[in-house]
């Protein structure tokens, strides 16, 4: 039994040609300064036309006062209650970092951290290391260890003092619990199995003489590295990647994702999105090389998941100007979007990201929903608009179920 | 355990002399066409002046997305969460044409449809055939059909190409599968046991053996019939009325019902109300027949549900003309509506049928509930003054408990 909404869609759900676009604004919901917003101050011609013939709306993401990372953002979005599908971290920081995962694969999030004389912990992120540092350092535990216990250990640097561990082999679970104690003043604990079966035993075993041996290879290494802080690791978020139904199989959808930033080409991968041909060169937003895989490759598909990323990166920053201008530079490329004549036009974004708060935060977002079976609101898309639409306030798990509706792919339910 | 609301309003409602009267204007909830609804366009004093002393919003019938039948629509009316009482197709379809069921009565919904020569299916529905033909073939069947294996087995039209069946008989279970392989290009399936019952498997076997008979029966008619081209059955939505919970018991109501058309009757009945004595004669809306009943016997209960069926039928036509004056006729019966001097009136519908798709739709509703204990909005009963209502977006299951509460019928939650 598929959890809601993905029960109804299931049972109710056709193919038809119609087409959907799902555009994703990284975290642009946010708080007005001075009585505006990034949305509200942004010079946006293009939209403010597909605006006011749009239904509009305030969204909750996950729930109330709840903030999300992207991967339950995303997933919300894109119909998956991400309270019953949980991705670890782990598998998050594989996927962000361009990894695609077997179901032989373990991925578990490591922080490099710092322990005092007794043990016990005195810095879980051992100040903020440089990811200069970082990369010296999995270069000196790759060159020490690689098999441990029969299963290949991979690791990979994230950023700062973020790394990545993929653990490989036959018979290993994804059920195990993490070494880090979560707060300072603990020693790092075991990891534990979580279950009865004997595989997740195995993967917890591997975990802890992996973190033995890599407090030793660190301990060395300090001797070499001048000033450098790292003497144990910490391993969270520890899992598999879930075997999520497919979008295909549940929505009856050819989808299709654009975007340039290796999480969010995973995450739609992990929904059974195909990831638009892009040479795999460059990094950043890249909207020339997305708006040319759009142009070229929308029409093999019925649903487009398009994803704008700036606009939570200047967020992050605490950047009110560089936001409103990555809402300018997005409403260009809006005719161009709408080229491809999608039937039903979905924007939002995956989390509010103010830059008051320069982080993630709980707010509900602004959506519009454009199609001709709509109630258009007359409107500008921002998060005061929004408010009051005709959408009313929704969650973000309502969206997919809408956009399918408005392109008439949903039959009716019950007699 | 009783699904919300029905949970809270079991342990929470009393008997009182107060009145609640619900007016499900059917298939009201439409999208504007030159700005303007048949809500919006109809001239409705009456209604006009209750709507101003009134708390509006826009309420989801079912799910976000989710387009309901009248079945599953009344029933979160009612408050029946229609996600976790399944009523069937074949049930509903016998209620639609009058019947009561038993608890030893299996209904199925029938098509009347086409094989080709190889077995497999190439009309689902015999091109339509008309309701005449269809009686002649009931007609037919009845003749050749009456018993199968020790259940008796009852055929009726409902109308085009489809009939209704009921199997009676001790010991058979519903819990079975279609014959209808939903597609054409496909055979007729066999119905088969969803458990472990005997009783299900008795039942899947008298309805293989029935589609057997039926089909030889019609192949032989089609010899009599000039361009018959019905020679196989499929059998649909198999199963029996289900148990649900009275009003009488749940809300502590005297429910009765005011509704000309069957289906409507049959599904007020499934949930304990007491249809007000009409006579059975003729067809149609029969609004003057409705009125005499209210009039006669709506003081012999506490909650009245008045069906005005319509509305919808002009959505379904495409016909904003027609549904607009089918809103000015029903704002003419208002005053003798409130002359039985309700505490509570709510007004809504139990689905959108836009004049722009000629069919159910997933458009929350316009809602309004009059009480002397609300916030009066001051505006008109349309689509849009709902939006941004004092309601706000609400869901159907929510209708009835902010009914009984206006009515001052609920207790207090907890101490």
């Amino acid at each position: 039994m598929l959890p809601h909404p993905l029960d109804l869609i299931a049972r109710s759900s056709f193919e038809t040609d119609s087409r959907i676009l799902l555009v994703v604004l990284d975290g642009v919901g946010d708080l007005p300064i001075d009585g505006e917003t990034p949305l509200s101050a942004a010079a946006t011609p293009n939209l403010d036309e597909l605006a006011r013939e749009s239904s509009l709306g305030l969204s909750t993401v996950v729930a109330a006062g709840i903030t999300p990372g992207s991967g339950p953002g995303h997933l919300s979005l894109f119909g998956y209650d991400s309270l019953h599908y949980d991705v670890g971290r782990g598998v998050l920081s594989a996927l962000g970092i361009g990894l695609d995962l077997g179901p032989n694969q373990v991925a578990a999030r490591g922080n490099f951290a710092t322990v005092g004389n007794d043990g016990t912990i005195t810095d879980r992120r051992a100040g903020r290391i440089s990811t200069a540092l970082n990369e010296r350092l999995i270069e000196g535990l790759k060159e020490e260890i690689r098999d441990v216990d029969g299963a290949t250990v991979s690791l990979y640097t994230e950023a700062d003092y973020r790394f990545v561990l993929v653990l490989e082999g036959d018979d290993f679970g994804g059920s195990v619990g993490e070494t880090d104690p979560g707060r300072v003043g603990d020693s790092p604990i075991a990891s534990v199995s979580m279950s009865d079966d004997p595989a997740d035993s195995r993967t917890a075993d591997v975990l802890n003489r992996f973190a033995a041996q890599a407090a030793e290879v660190l301990v060395g290494l300090q001797s070499e590295i001048p000033d450098d802080p790292v003497n144990t690791v910490l391993l969270r978020g520890i899992g598999k990647k879930p075997d999520l139904p497919s979008m295909k199989d549940v929505f009856r959808l050819r989808p299709g994702s654009v975007a340039s930033y290796p999480m969010y080409r995973g995450v739609s991968r992990l929904v059974g999105m195909d990831c638009l041909p892009m040479s795999l060169e460059g990094t950043g937003e890249r909207t020339a090389d997305k708006m040319e895989a759009y142009r070229n490759h929308a029409k093999e598909h019925d649903f487009i998941y398009f994803h704008v990323k700036k606009t939570d990166s200047c967020g992050e920053d605490g950047d009110f100007e560089g936001k409103k201008t990555q809402i300018d530079l997005f409403d260009e490329i809006v005719p161009e979007l709408l080229a491809w004549e999608p039937d039903v036009v979905l924007i939002t974004g995956d989390h509010s990201t103010p830059v008051a708060l320069k982080a993630h935060s709980w707010h509900p977002l602004p959506v519009m929903i454009w199609s001709r079976y709509g109630r258009p609101d007359g409107r500008r898309f921002t998060e005061e608009a929004c408010r009051g639409g005709s959408l009313g306030t929704l969650r973000h798990l309502d969206l997919m179920p809408l956009a399918m509706a408005n392109a008439l792919k949903l039959r009716k339910y019950g007699a």
